[in-house]
């Protein structure tokens, strides 16, 4: 019998993990909840429903694993303690520095509850996350790299539309390759902000607006360009729909360390995504840790755990004896 | 209090695990055991002790797991189930076929004994495994490919040496640039052997042997050679030491796969290694899984274990807390 899966919140992320489920035989989108009026929102699988998310919690034993793919900034510290309260629940909240407090307040919904949640799930945090655990427990003596792109950002995307005269835009984060090759090499380089990553900006300006003052304030924008070496471009909304419509993005984890006696031999472990779109490829990761969540309840399990807490095993739909035969 | 280490095997390996003790305070050697007079192997740690094998069982008390680092061909299918029934133990069992049989024997010895045994350990099997795991679970749709090298194949090499005239020889196994980048760009290449990798042959022959005959000889090798582009060089036994007594491997493993409704959109996962002392990286995997092992086994769970079944959490010696501030 399939996995019976919810998705609250049909934004590009609840799209993404419709489309993961269609991939995955042993799971089953029952239903997708959404604040805004369920009529007005058509999904694309057969069978499934769509629901006010006020009416969630009374379809709480019709579904097994509840996706929360709402927004980090405000969405998911409410949701997520408020649906561990009833459900299994899979979120990929990524502000990294309120990690900690989040987990505690799921933690707290999950285990009266009894249900699995299972927080902070995708590719940074997560798959990154997970890489960088395991080659620093490999290499304890080592430096880890963490570069990103090229992608884009939704934030600096964002910080360039508050910029006066700026009717729309798209910023793309580039890992710079003579950091990149520093790191492969193993010499351990001290890297600074600018010497890892470039950020290019493709901008459309309203009429009239005076694009050398736009080009200067967004290249000394603080945070956000100030550190970098920033290229801004400016192009039509016809271009920018036509050629920077994709959601790509990707990016590297590298760890350089030493092993000997004398830690004189030198090993590089790399890990690294190209992802034509970021959304679709954390609903995948979301999807294969609903698997997991579901499983864990299963055997008794609850509480809020983080992909540290889940083994491999419990992502795949094959049995242990399947993949010890296949993948090992 | 440092979680105390037996070594079962004083070769390459065994030294290795010596060195990545080193590098883990949370972690003891006590003693190496050796099936050769004790009086002969001197080790580098002070304080460890020496021990012939057979008094092993006797001070399993001493020692809270057992890193045996023996071979896969005869020692590891006897030793691994013979030490499970008195320590936890971890392995590096790499012959991929006959992993299912001596998983089931294993087991059935560590159940009995109430131990963790944790077999398989290493880069591949191990981190090469769970990456095919994590990237299959996550894309279901697309293809797995891997590649190993550039590094020493100590099986081909060995076989050149049976070849007549010769008196030394290394062997490299080498990933073909082309073949990855194929895969790389998501193209979901069919690669035949000889695409994926080829070999390069240093040879020191005997004084008179016949060059062209031993080359002929090595390149069509059936199993070993015959299905790729070789390449043989004759060197003296003097360059053979000076340029090539290193033991350095790696490799790749890359999933390339789809997402999206109607599988529009492609990603790439790649993990790869590159790795200046193979035996010194599969020990420092060992000694990672060796922690896991030890808390498994505190936490009242037996029985044989992959890196599979492993959460990533138990490799690590910070805690939860700690790991979920720092690294995720």
């Amino acid at each position: 019998m399939a996995i019976k899966v919810g998705i609250l919140g049909y934004g590009n992320l609840g799209r993404g993990v419709e489309c993961a489920i269609k991939q995955n035989p042993d799971m089953e989108l029952v239903a997708v909840f959404t604040r805004r009026a369920p009529e007005t929102v058509s999904i694309l699988t057969e069978g499934a429903k769509v629901y006010h998310v006020d009416d969630a919690v009374s379809m709480k034993d019709q579904i097994d694993v509840m996706i929360l793919c709402g927004g980090s900034a405000t969405d998911l510290p409410v949701q997520t303690p408020e649906f561990a309260a009833a459900f299994n629940v899979v979120d990929s909240f990524d502000t990294h520095a309120n990690i900690p407090a989040h987990f505690d307040a799921v933690d707290a919904a999950a285990k009266k509850s009894g249900k699995v949640a299972i927080i902070s799930v995708g590719w940074d945090p997560g798959m990154f996350s997970i890489n960088r655990l395991y080659s620093n427990a490999i290499l304890p003596q080592g430096s880890d790299y963490t570069f990103w792109g090229k992608g884009v950002s939704q934030g600096h995307s964002d910080a360039i539309r508050r910029v006066e005269g700026v009717a729309n835009a798209k910023q793309y984060t580039i890992p710079v390759d003579a950091a990149l090759e520093a790191v492969r090499s193993g010499k351990n380089p001290e890297l600074t902000t600018r010497e890892k990553h470039t950020r290019e900006c493709f901008v459309v300006a309203k009429e009239g607006a005076d694009k050398v003052k736009i080009e200067a304030e967004i290249k000394n924008m603080p945070n956000y360009f100030a550190d970098y070496d920033t290229t801004v471009h400016f192009i039509t909304e016809e271009e920018l729909q036509r050629d920077h419509s994709g959601i790509p993005h990707g990016g590297f984890v590298i760890r350089s360390g030493n092993t000997g006696w004398n830690n004189e031999n030198s090993h590089i472990i790399e890990y690294s995504l190209k992802l034509d779109s970021n959304p679709e490829f954390t609903a995948s990761v979301l999807i294969a840790y609903a698997r997991a969540a579901y499983r864990l309840n299963k055997e008794g399990n609850n509480g809020c755990k983080t992909v540290f807490d889940i083994a491999p095993a419990y992502l795949s739909a094959q049995t242990g004896e399947e993949l010890r035969k296949h993948l090992l």
